[in-house]
Parts: C-alpha cells; sequence; structure tokens
C-alpha cells in the first residue's frame, strides 16, 4: 500500500516534470488520427527515401490529431482558428498528401508523382485551410511585403545593389556589377524570401530513379516574404520548421534569432544579454514551450521573443493576458530598427506606398520629419502600447513598467538625435561635394553614415526597449561606436575637403 | 514481485535522473512551510495582477522551507548563514510580506498599501536577516561600490561622459553634452547600478485602480552596486533574480555573462570558447545546479563561473575543496581587466581611495608603476592562488596546473608590455602636440590607445586565464587586433604629424 | 490491475523519455566491467586528489563495458574498430592503468608513481589499440598535421610571427619581436597544437607530498595536432574531452565551434544562425546524441556537425545513410577557408609538400591558379560530394538538394573573383612601391588583403555551404565588409600613392 501511493506520487511527479517532453510528442494516451491511404502511399517511399522529414512529421502534433478533434477543444486550447475544415480532411492526420495536394489548381508548381497529383511548395494559402486567422493577421504584416519592401523600394533596391554587387578594379578604379541571384538569395533575401517560379519540368536523377518534377527557380527558400508559385506571399516554415510544425520551435528565441541578430537587427543578441534571456538561457529546460495557452509563471518564468510579441499569454488563473497575433506589429506602437530614426509603426505592411516629403518611400525624411499619413496615429499607438503593457504586468507593477518605457522614450529621442548628428555631417559633405548624393550609400562618409543608424542607433533602441544589454548599448555596438563614428565622419569630411583644396 | 523490483529499480532511475528538476523545486516529500496571514493577504491580490512573480516564488525554496527548518540543516547543507533569526520570521515560509516588510524603518520607499507597511526595494541589508555571511562578505567587494568606483573616479568619469554624452555637429565642429540619466542607466550603469532615490510618492493608474506609491528615481535597475533607499549598496538581485532566488541561475554562467562580455570584460564569450564551455554547454542537463554542497565531478563535471570564484565546493567524499564566498576577490590574486595593467588585486573594494604616483586614483601610472600601498602584498596574493589553485586540483594533477599559470604570467608580462608600447605612442602624441591630454580619451590616437588595453589586451588575459579561447586571442580580439592597432597608432601619429606640420 | 498497466505504460514512456540520459550512464542493466588491481590502486588515491576526472570516468563507456564485450556488440553498434584486444586488456574496463601503461617504451613521458610505470600523455598511437580505424583515417587529417601545415610552412609561418610577435615602439617606429611560445601555445598552436617534449624529471610539492614527474614542454595542450612524447601526432581528447571520452560531446556543435569560429573560421556562428543551427539549439534537449549508430529522424531532427562529416548515420529502417570516418574531409570535395581561393581538397594531410606554380608551399597562387598535382582530380572530388549528399537526402528532396548546391558553386566563384580584385589591388601597391611584398602581412594594405579573404571570403562560403546565416553573409562578416574592405583598400592605395609622390 505504501508502496503504491508511492510510486503513485513518484508518477504524478514525473509526469509534471516530464510534461514538456510529453507534449512535444503528442497528447499522451489519445487515439492517434488515422492516415489517408493517399499519405500512407506517401510515406511508403519516403520512410526510405526521406526518412528525416517523415520522421519529423511522426513526432509532430500533425500526425497524431485529426482537424475534427483538433476543432473539438475548448477555445483556448485550440490550435486550429478555422470554423470547420473541408470534410475530406477532417477525421485524418494532416499528413503528406493532405497539406501537398491542397488547392492544387491554384499551383504552377503541381506534377505528377508517382500516381499522385501534388504541390512541391505548401503556402500560407493552403496552411489557411485550417490556421485561417493566423494567415489572415499575417497577410498585412511587414514581413509578408518582406520583398516588396526591399526590393520594390529603389532606396533600400540601391542599399542592396551597392552591398552585394560584384566589383572590378579596372584602371585604378573601383566598379560594380549587379548582384548575383545565388548571392541576393543568401543574402538579403535568405531573410526576405525569394520569389520561387515555375520554370516548366525538368527530369532529375534521383535514388528512386528518374524522376520528372517542376523547375523552381530560388528554391529552396523559406523567407518570410516569400513568393509562392501559387501566387500567395509568406513561409509559415520560416518560423515553424519544417516537417515537425513546432510551436515550441517558434516560441524560441533561436528562430527569430536566425534574421534578428547582429549588426543590423540585434533583437537576438540584445535579448541574450537581458535579465530575460539571462533566466530564459538558464531554466529552458523547466519550461514547456508547447503548451497552449501559454500560462505565465507555469509554463515559463521569463518571456521569449513570441511571449511579448505573438504567443496566446493567460495567467494560472486561466484569465487572458494577451491573444494570440501572428500580426508582428501588434502590439508595438514604434518602429525601431532598418531606418534612420525610430518613428510610428506603418499603418500598412507594404511600406512601399508611403511617401515622404521628399518623396521617397521612407517613412521619414533624412533630417526625421515623420511621413504621418501613412503611419498609425496616437489612438492606435496607445492601443498597441497598452497590450505590450499588459505583458509586462504579469510579473512587473505599474511603476516598474512606467519606469523602463521613460527610459525607452528618452532613448529613441536620443539617438534619433545622434542621427540628426550624422546626417548634418553627411550633408554637409554633400554640400561641399566632397561625395556624390546619387548613390548615398557608396562612399566613405556615406557608409559611416549608413552603419550609424543601421548598427549603433538601432543596436542602443534595442537594449533600451529590452530593458538590458547595457554592454552592448555600451562598448560592443552602442554608444561608443555612435562616438568614434561622428569623430571618423568629421575626420573624414576635413580630409575630403583637404584633398579637394590640394586638388585645385 | 520482479515487476515491484523493476518499479522500485526505475524509480531509483528516475529519482537520480530527475534529481535536478526535483530540487529546482524544494526537496520533495518535505512538509511546505506555512504562510504568514499578510503573505497569503499579498498573494491573495497579486496572483491575479502579477501572476508570474508569484508563480516564480512559488517555484523557489523561500516558498517551502522555514528559516527555522532551514538552520535545522547540516552545516555544508545550509544555505542560510545566520545564527538565528527573529522568531516572528523563523516558522514561516519567507514570503512577499517578509522581505518586503523588513527594516521598514530604514527604508524612505516605505509605504501604506492595502492596509499593508511595505516597502519596495528589498536591499542586502534585509537579506542579511538570514544570508549575513554572504552580505557581510559581498560589501567589502569592488562589486558592492561599483558606482562610486565609476563616477566618483574622475578618470572614469570622464571617459562615461566621453562616451555616452550627446554629440552635435555645428559650425564645422563637434561638441558634447553631459550624458543623460536615461542612458547612463541603459550603458554603465546598467551593470555598476543607479542609485535609487525616493522623491515623495505619486499616485499611479494600474488595474487595480488608482494607487499611491513611492517615485523612485533610476528603477528598476539591479546593477550589482545599486544604491538603495535604506542606504545600503548593492542588489542580490542581480545574481539571484528576482523571485526565484535561484542559486541555479547564479551558478549558471549566463548570469555573470550578462556584464562580463564582449567586448571589454570578455570572461563569458572566453569562457564558451574554452574546453570548460565546451563540457559545460554538452553536458549543463545532465548536472545538478541546485545541490548544496556542490559536488565537483559527481554534480557537475566541468567548472562554471561560480565554481572557480563562489561557490562552497565539495569531492563526492564530502571534503570541502573550496568554501563559499560572496566575495569575488576571495580566490583571485591578480586584477586582468579595466585598467591598462594587469596588477595586484586592490585591498579595499573601494578603489577611489587608490592615489598612484601621478597622483590619480587608478592602481598603476599610465608607465606601470603600482601604487602598491592600494594593492594586496605577495603573501596574501599567494593564499588567494593557493584558494584558486585547489579548485583546479579537483580534476588536474599539479603538473598541470603549474604549466597552465606558467603560461598566465608570461601572458600577464607580455601584454603589459604591449600597453606600454602602445602607450608610448600616444605620449609621443602628446608630447608633439597632435592631440591633448586634457582628456585622454577623445581623440583619435587616444581612443585607440584606450581599446589596446580594454578591449584586446584584456581579452588575450581572459583567454589565457581560462586556458582556452586560442581563435578570441589570436583573431577576434587579441593579438591581430593588438598589431593593427600599433599599425594604426603610428599611422594616425605620422598622418597628424604631417598635418601639424603642413598647418605651420 | 489498471494500476500495473499505467504503471508499466508510464514506465516505458519513461524510459523512451529518458533514453539520452540513461545512454550517457552506460546501458542500464549491463553487468559493469570489473576493474584491474593497477587501477583500482590509482583510483584509491585519485579519487581523493583529483576525484573531479575519476567521478568523470565513472560516467564513462570505459568504466563500464570491457573491450571485449564491446567487440561482441553488432557490427553497427560497435564503437571499437580493432577485430580484437590484447588479452590483458580484454575483460577489465578501460581504466586508468589500462591507458596510462600502454606501449610504454614508446613514450618518453614513462615514469614511475607509487610503485607503477605510467606515462603522462595517452596518445592517438595508445587509443589505436581498441579504435584502429578511427587513428588510421585521423593520421591522414589536415588537423593531424596541423602544427607542420602551419609552422613548417613559411608563408604561415611568417604570418604568425607578424601577428602574435611582440611590438616595440623606438625612434618613431615600430619593431617586431618573436613570439613568445607561451603566445603561440595560447593562439594559433592552442587548436594547431604543440609539441609536448620531455626535458627529464622535476620534483614537484603537491596535496600527495613531493612527487618526481617527467618535465614537459608546451603542456597542458589539447590541440589536433598535438605531438606526442611517444612521437605519434594527434589528440583525440581535443573532441572527446578528457576522462569522459564522450561521443555526446564530440557529437555536439561547441566542441567543432572551440576552434572553428568567427573571425577566421566561422562554421560554427554560421551553424547557429542557419535552420539546422535553429532547430538544434531548439530541440537538442529531446535528442539523443549517445546512440550508435545514429539514427536520423528518430536521434536527431537536423544535423550538427559530426552528421555530416563525421558520423556513421543510420536511418530508422536500418541502412546505412554514411559511413563513419575520423577523415574530416572524407565528404568534403572543396577546401573554402583558410586560403585566400576556394580549391579541391588537398590529396594529403601533409599540406607541406605542395607547390604552386609560384613555387610556394599553397595549394593556389595569389593569382588563383591551381597547383592541381596536389589536389583531388574530378573524379574524387565527384566521389565525396556523392557521401554529403546522401546526407543531405535523409531529409531533402534532390532537386532541393541541387538547388542547394549550385548556391554555393555560384558563391566559390563569386568570392574567389572578389578576393581577385583584393589581390589586385595589393599588386598594384607593390607594383607602385608604396608597400614591400617582402612580408606580405605587415602593412596597411596587405593586412586589409588578408582579412578580405581570411575573415569576409570564407565567411560567406561558410554562410553559403550551410545554406543559412543571411545576415552574417550580408552585414556581420560578409557582403557589406568586402565592399567596404575594397574601398579601403583602393583609398589606402591612394594615400600611400599620394604621400610617396608628396616625398619625392
Amino acid at each position: 500500500m505504501i508502496r503504491s501511493i508511492t510510486v503513485s506520487a513518484l508518477c504524478a511527479f514525473f509526469i509534471f516534470a516530464l510534461l514538456p517532453f510529453a507534449l512535444s510528442a503528442g497528447p499522451p494516451g489519445s487515439q492517434p488520427a488515422k492516415l489517408s491511404p493517399e499519405t500512407e502511399a506517401c510515406i511508403g517511399c519516403h520512410e526510405q527515401f526521406t526518412p528525416g522529414i517523415v520522421a519529423d512529421w511522426r513526432a509532430s502534433r500533425h500526425s497524431v490529431i485529426s482537424p475534427a478533434d483538433a476543432l473539438k477543444k475548448p477555445a483556448l486550447q485550440r490550435r486550429v482558428s478555422a470554423e470547420s475544415v473541408p470534410s475530406q480532411l477532417a477525421s485524418v492526420a494532416v499528413g503528406c498528401y493532405e497539406c501537398h495536394s491542397l488547392n492544387l489548381a491554384n499551383h504552377k508548381d503541381t506534377f505528377e508523382h508517382n500516381g499522385f497529383r501534388i504541390q512541391v511548395v505548401v503556402s500560407p494559402n493552403d496552411c489557411k485551410t485550417c490556421h485561417v486567422l493566423e494567415v489572415q493577421q499575417y497577410a498585412d504584416t511587414k514581413k509578408a511585403h518582406a520583398i516588396k519592401n526591399l526590393m520594390a523600394n529603389p532606396v533600400y533596391h540601391l542599399l542592396v545593389e551597392t552591398i552585394t554587387g560584384m566589383k572590378k578594379f579596372e584602371k585604378g578604379r573601383i566598379t560594380s556589377q549587379p548582384a548575383s541571384d545565388a548571392t541576393l538569395h543568401e543574402t538579403c533575401l535568405g531573410c526576405h524570401g525569394t520569389t520561387v517560379e515555375v520554370k516548366g519540368l525538368q527530369k532529375i536523377s534521383t535514388a528512386m530513379g528518374e524522376l520528372e518534377v517542376p523547375k523552381l527557380t530560388n528554391w529552396p527558400n523559406q523567407g518570410v516574404g516569400r513568393g509562392n508559385p501559387d501566387g500567395s506571399i509568406g513561409a509559415c516554415s520560416s518560423c515553424h520548421p519544417r516537417h515537425s510544425f513546432s510551436i515550441e520551435i517558434a516560441r524560441k528565441p533561436y528562430t527569430c534569432g536566425q534574421c534578428h541578430l547582429e549588426p543590423d537587427v540585434p533583437a537576438y543578441n540584445v535579448y541574450k544579454e537581458s535579465k530575460h534571456g539571462n533566466i530564459y538561457k538558464s531554466k529552458e529546460h523547466a519550461w514547456n514551450f508547447s503548451n497552449v495557452p501559454w500560462v505565465a509563471g507555469k509554463d515559463f518564468t521569463a518571456p521569449t521573443c513570441a511571449t511579448c510579441h505573438n504567443s496566446l499569454v493567460t495567467a494560472p488563473s486561466g484569465e487572458v493576458i494577451a491573444e494570440r497575433t501572428h500580426n508582428f506589429s501588434d502590439r508595438l506602437w514604434v518602429r525601431i530598427f532598418g531606418l534612420p530614426y525610430a518613428h510610428p509603426q506603418p499603418k500598412a505592411g507594404n511600406t512601399t506606398i508611403i511617401k515622404n516629403a521628399d518623396g521617397l518611400p521612407l517613412p521619414t525624411t533624412f533630417t526625421n520629419l515623420p511621413a504621418s499619413t501613412f503611419l498609425i496615429d496616437k489612438a492606435e499607438q496607445d492601443k498597441r502600447f497598452a497590450k505590450m503593457k499588459g505583458v509586462c504586468a504579469s510579473c512587473h507593477t505599474t511603476a516598474w513598467i512606467s519606469g523602463h518605457f521613460a527610459k525607452l522614450d528618452s532613448t529613441i529621442q536620443e539617438t534619433n538625435d545622434m542621427t540628426l548628428t550624422a546626417t548634418q555631417i553627411l550633408a554637409e559633405a554633400w554640400r561641399r561635394g566632397v561625395e556624390d548624393k546619387k548613390n548615398p550609400f557608396n562612399e566613405t562618409i556615406e557608409q559611416l553614415w549608413l552603419r550609424h543608424w543601421l548598427f549603433y542607433g538601432n543596436s542602443i533602441r534595442y537594449a533600451s526597449a529590452m530593458t538590458g544589454a547595457p554592454d552592448y548599448a555600451a562598448f560592443k555596438n552602442g554608444w561608443w561606436e555612435l562616438m568614434l563614428n561622428i569623430n571618423a565622419m568629421k575626420d573624414a569630411l576635413d580630409y575630403k575637403t583637404m584633398l579637394k583644396k590640394g586638388r585645385k
């Protein structure tokens, strides 16, 4: 009897301790969903030819729960947001065939494969079948429009070409050639996304013998704004890779940290150095990253990126602290990176529609006059700010939160002013004719100016926003570098002015 | 019968395997301490309004063990160092009210909160009630005096202002303005600590309705030398954050790595690249970070920062390898960072009392003449060195340890000499009048000189001290940079000399 | 009855969940091997004097399985590759004495220690007793020849001395002195390895009293090419540290990342930012790093360094995906780092035998003419490439893999061309006489040229090869830096040319 109780107690303890493991492999005790015959056929071959992804899928929720069962969960526990799913999908596992045969008519990458018509690239429009709200929210984000926002904005496009173009040294001069697709793909478009187009079919030789498959451009790619062969934009696999579709991975900062990192977007680097990151790294092994809803204090004791920006978070009591969102600006009132000056978030995810007072598609002018028509107003800023503060309030008092954000306000002002100082030096260089503003990115003072805000100003704002990373904001990519950079711009201005005079 | 044995064996195995999990949530099977009525009242509201910190505390030892029970533990297992605790605290859990109502009379941040008189900031002087030795040891550290050591030292203060002050470009010249409190707080004082002062009461609007709370300056902050509203200095929460008071977190290098990191204090970066760090990262999941005493070889198989510098470490036999200390210099004989030259540790944590031969509050002159009166002598150095070598001896032979530290001695000598070379170039620049020594940090050669020792010399010494990080000491922030930097100082000297001649 | 089933089910579940823990401590249920009397004697003292390494060893496989039992395992599960082992070793655990008394006659570091003749440094030639294939494979790697490849190559030797030599400032000039052994040991030779020589015996004072032990030069060191006192080269403990001999540690990227990291060999940095690294960091806690063979999809769901380069990998079906190899070039057709241009892998691990068209021991000339006689031919390249693609095919389709490697081909071409551009500027500097090619590493343009390929070109190729790290290849150490660097070389050329003209 005593032994029985001990065993029960121990088991109860183990269940609690092992919850993270258990959940990552699907709910223990539940009846796994049955597979469709088509998916059984896929697995029959692919278990041999690509065993890794089959195993990855087998460990996923998609392999064990049918959409019909998923829809029966209480609202807060639900991971699907459709009201209903098509009947042929409802009662089988979400297997290979279910996703790779969705909406075939839209897909230019549809092809005949061993007796089945399937598509290569599963797109947000396909995932939308079950995850409708998430896809709708994502559709208007800057992420979804990430290719266009970079490449169809002439200012940014020029920056991209200036950096990634091949350089030649001929007759004592440097010339630049257009960047190759491969290099664009491995740099800027690696995160922003490439456009995947179908260029007919090709015969390839594989371990299964010769196959005929679609010939895709810019593939593989999982950039957040990927252009898909069905005309949709975005890639859910950017954050929910690849056949595990894991919520655990998406909630861990390593995922965001693939693109949001040093030196231009050091969100991950700053997080790691913050107190939140310190606690995360020390305790992640004991947290539950798979629970829905995600319970503050119980499933985790410090936030990750997803906690503050995306996840459905509740208190242990069940009270909702923050609604789930896949619009990544939903809790953001100010935009602190990627541009010379911090400014209110743009109204629309497609930022190429912005026109500032200089006629450029940028949210502020070079001297920080905001293109307010295209930016959210005070009321919307307050609404979003309140959402973020609601997350902070899980663990922090009102006075603590106010103290924190007062610092951020000051830092936004100061870093903007420091960019203005740098811009004044650059403007003077252009005025004196020692550099040519036609391409604002390809000469010495211009490049110093660029890193002034793109690296250092942004880094300082991140460190401020995440209430951490003091050494990052001091010596790593912060005030120390700002100071050196202002001096370097001034020295370069003097040197180039001297050279110009010397030539006269 | 066989099943029973199997179950028992398995359970024994699980207990062993899960020990880290079990301990982090308090000793399984022990009777949890009861809560005081006041703490019950706190939790009644705060479970709703700040559920995260309540849950964090619930998972802590403070929530399950009363001080009286803690005092009954065998000496080596004890986590409290007071001989006794006040009777009203002895037999209840260490809850919200117990800490936030300690020594109210000392606290300028005391206020009336829903029927209770409490204080906002729990200080080392409060923690001292149970952890007396730790607080006493900490009180004389450089950490405890970290604000003063930076801001009341005119040399360092000038450096801080030079880096963090706002820069303007006016009439072709750069001017600098004093740094703001917010920026100081987010850079240097983020680690060193801010002074938290009470500026009366303020009415704030919260989820609980309107409240009147103390108006605190520079809050929140957990810098190691924080000035508290009760007049004490230091913040235990720097390393034992925030309501978990976790020994596990303090023992993991992520905690130290918040402040001791690249580029000026790259202890964490170097550790990560060392063999010790390699083993730690590979095996941390299997180690026990909560055990007291901490057993070498059993609880861990490679040291973290805390192992070498702070923790009570024993052999599996129970023999004490190192006593616990919260004086962070207790096992350090030489100081290898933050100053131009490595030198013997200062005698006192307050380093503003030092006066070198040039009359400056620095432990050596610019040409490496030590202010020996203020530094520990050979006998004290040997004593501390012996403590450190005792920790090494857990795993390494005497010859191995000697070989290691012989390298460190050589590297201290060489990096000091490399700083001297840089200083000679700087002195020549001052002699020629091409830079002005009044502020030794704000011109080109001066800034190259600063990073020579603050970044590169220090990094090489860290890599040497931790017997690792060869690439760090070679290419990352080491000898490669030292070489480039010496060349850059020489080139700048020549260029500025040429300019000066040209102007004549 | 129901309880029993529940308990069994739970236990089954725990066994599965805890498999990684279980395996790391030796197979549960197996009869531990008995210790030899000599090893018992070693442990008798060392459990007291170096408890950490004794405990480390106790947790290792060596402590629980005798070579005879290890040889009985099915071929794919075997971790020993000898056909048989000497009878005196076969049936005891692989203990202290077994390794430290092997091949004593070869060892100049053999000495009398408390009644036993033992050696200090266990070498690959000793490990070969059981792990014959691994040692044979390793023997012809560039790693095994890492000291000679660096220090006996006059070009690299000059680079090493230029970087690590002490610099003096005398009469307005910089002079350089030879590097010290300690500094070489802590920089380049920390990874490459030092030569450990025996300089007689020395008396040392230890916790055990006075002992007489061999006096070893350059000890401790675990560089991959270490020269051992028995005349062998290499150190198995570089990757299988130190008395745990852990396969788990060797399979984790932290181990490779000790030497293969930013800025010159950023394999680890790039991996961390890749999708593979993202998945690894998110899921490593749930993977099994100790299983042999290593099962794709089951033991891991994304590769680490070892997966692609070394490990025996099978499908869940048992089919072999890749054979184990300790020749680190066995799956590599092209060499992408450490030299100005990417080129086919050298035929031999000893690269000092190479002679290019300029008569230098480098695989290409400065203008990228390959020394083809010394490099693997197309057929061998194809063979190795096929092995690597076989690993990719565990999870990726043929078209995906082709798309990936087409990008790498393009990037190799472009980064080589960018190095050529830099080389043309350097050649022009030499032609104009503004820098002196006698030492190609000690002047401004030369040093810019060096980092052009050693840091940036290499980094971009790594990012391409690992299909990840777009920000690394863009802004961190990639195209952004390449662009700045070309501009800086051109500016320095102009400035130095102007100075030279001015002096005339």
